[in-house]
């Protein structure tokens, strides 16, 4: 068997709970004995007064040192996702989202996090409800064009990378192999590379790509030479469900390390990305993450 | 039996799907058959540049107006909720969450929305996940303070009522009625009158209140003379679930109508507020809408 993966954890599990790097990062090393992470925009949103960002930042980063974590990346957290991002009906909502990637690239260097990532955008539903078969070629092209003018702009802010997240929905793109490969090909100049982090529980929801999509090997045979992050969870392959390794579902932690390693992908860091409830109380979920990273790093050792 | 609640739906459903007036506007009118809207902010974000934002709210209050809807109010959505609000430890981040409700205020007065609301923030968790039995009286302090200042800057803005949504979290306030009945009784002197909104998955989630908590009864009969608006979703009890009435629950609307009636909030606005995962389809996300308005129009009528 081959290098396992680099294993750590999306802040995902930290909204509204261990919001700040005094908070999160001890819960992270010491509770979860984990020293790589991936930092999510649901604890500091960019938009911040520029000094409050910056502050947050140099927490950040400070937290980071002084508990030996290393911080791989920082993505869009489920509050920016909210607003349809690069793909609005609006052109200044979106121009506004792309000023929010500007912001984003600057706290993440300033933390001295090098890349940054996360889902473009999503267009409207129809007022019936139908789905279009996807975004339209037109909303495509501007989507690269943004993408090469943010490429330029994280450049400047001092990023080696980018990140595209494939999401399964018609209404985002890249939502299929082949659009996330033609991204891919359509963004090869960029000042900053772009990548993709695909994530376990997207390329399997079969309600959209059917009943046959019950394993991730074809995203990564696929693209194995554009994926360099991976996000893993527990799912039933029914919704993008996010559970930890704690509920009952189709993703078996050691099969999915044979996976990525018989793919070409040993060397991808693996997150655990999980959310819970709101409600939920905090020490029950500290007790499931323990028990699911405990799970994942038997696989993943 | 006293008069029916007037019967509207929150637009969380909305969110990323029918991100504009010209979309939620007709299929709230046509679609559900709806007169009555609560508005949510996860479609606007106050902080969009003042402009797009004036633009934002003269299209809301243009399409209520051409499709003959009232929106009621306008509601914190989860984007902004994500944030701690006025509870974030972090000073500043308090500050900025308090320039953002006068945002909102300054949003939906512009849009002819009257009345603005949602949960108030959250402390953040213990290292170790232990919870504390509550908010403690210092934050509790300022709290109050702020909703002051608050009260202020709506009746500036020329809105009429702001509402406070308990939640069943410890890291929240107020989640008990106790809480509940103390804020009012001290931002009684406030500018602009407070008043609750509750919501019927949050006093019925059985693992913070207990088996008895069965009922909205208790909230109902305590606060009836602070309660403005109401919540409905369906749920088990065990989750805030904010599911739609086509899913299995226990909440049955012709009871809950009974209970409003018994309990004096028969006047009180019922709104159901209903989110569904990103990844599912919009049509049939519109198709559980309908059958879910029609069962509460039943018990409502």
């Amino acid at each position: 068997m081959s290098t396992a993966n680099p294993l750590g954890i999306n802040l995902s599990f930290c909204v509204k709970r261990w919001v700040t790097p005094e908070l999160w990062a001890p819960v992270v090393r010491n509770r979860l004995d984990l020293d790589l992470v991936q930092f999510s925009f649901d604890l500091v949103d960019p938009m911040w007064p520029a000094s409050l960002a910056s502050r947050h930042a140099r927490d950040v980063r400070k937290a980071a040192d002084e508990h030996g974590l290393t911080v791989h990346s920082a993505f869009i957290g489920l509050a920016h996702y909210t607003f349809n991002q690069l793909l609005h009906p609006d052109p200044n909502v979106r121009t506004y989202a792309e000023q929010w990637l500007e912001r984003a690239y600057c706290f993440a260097a300033e933390a001295n996090i090098p890349r940054v990532g996360g889902p473009l955008g999503a267009i409207a539903s129809q007022i019936d409800g139908h789905e279009l078969p996807s975004i339209g070629a037109e909303a495509y092209g501007a989507l690269v064009e943004c993408m090469l003018r943010l490429g330029e702009k994280a450049k400047a802010a001092g990023l080696s990378e980018l990140y595209v997240e494939p999401t399964p929905m018609r209404r985002e793109w890249p939502w299929t192999i082949e659009q996330a490969r033609q991204m891919m090909v359509d963004v090869t100049d960029s000042a900053t590379r772009w990548s993709l982090c695909v994530d376990w529980g997207h390329g399997t929801y079969q309600p959209l790509y059917g009943a046959r999509a019950d394993t991730m090997q074809p995203w990564f045979e696929a693209l194995n030479d554009v994926i360099s992050a991976v996000h893993i969870q527990q799912t039933d392959y029914q919704f993008d469900r996010h559970w930890d390794f704690t509920e009952a579902g189709r993703v078996v932690p050691q099969e999915a390390r044979t996976l990525l390693a018989r793919t070409g992908l040993a060397q991808s860091p693996v997150f655990l990305e999980v959310f819970y409830p709101f409600e939920r109380d905090s020490k029950s979920i500290l007790d499931a993450l323990e028990a699911s990273v405990l799970s994942l790093k038997q696989a993943f050792a």
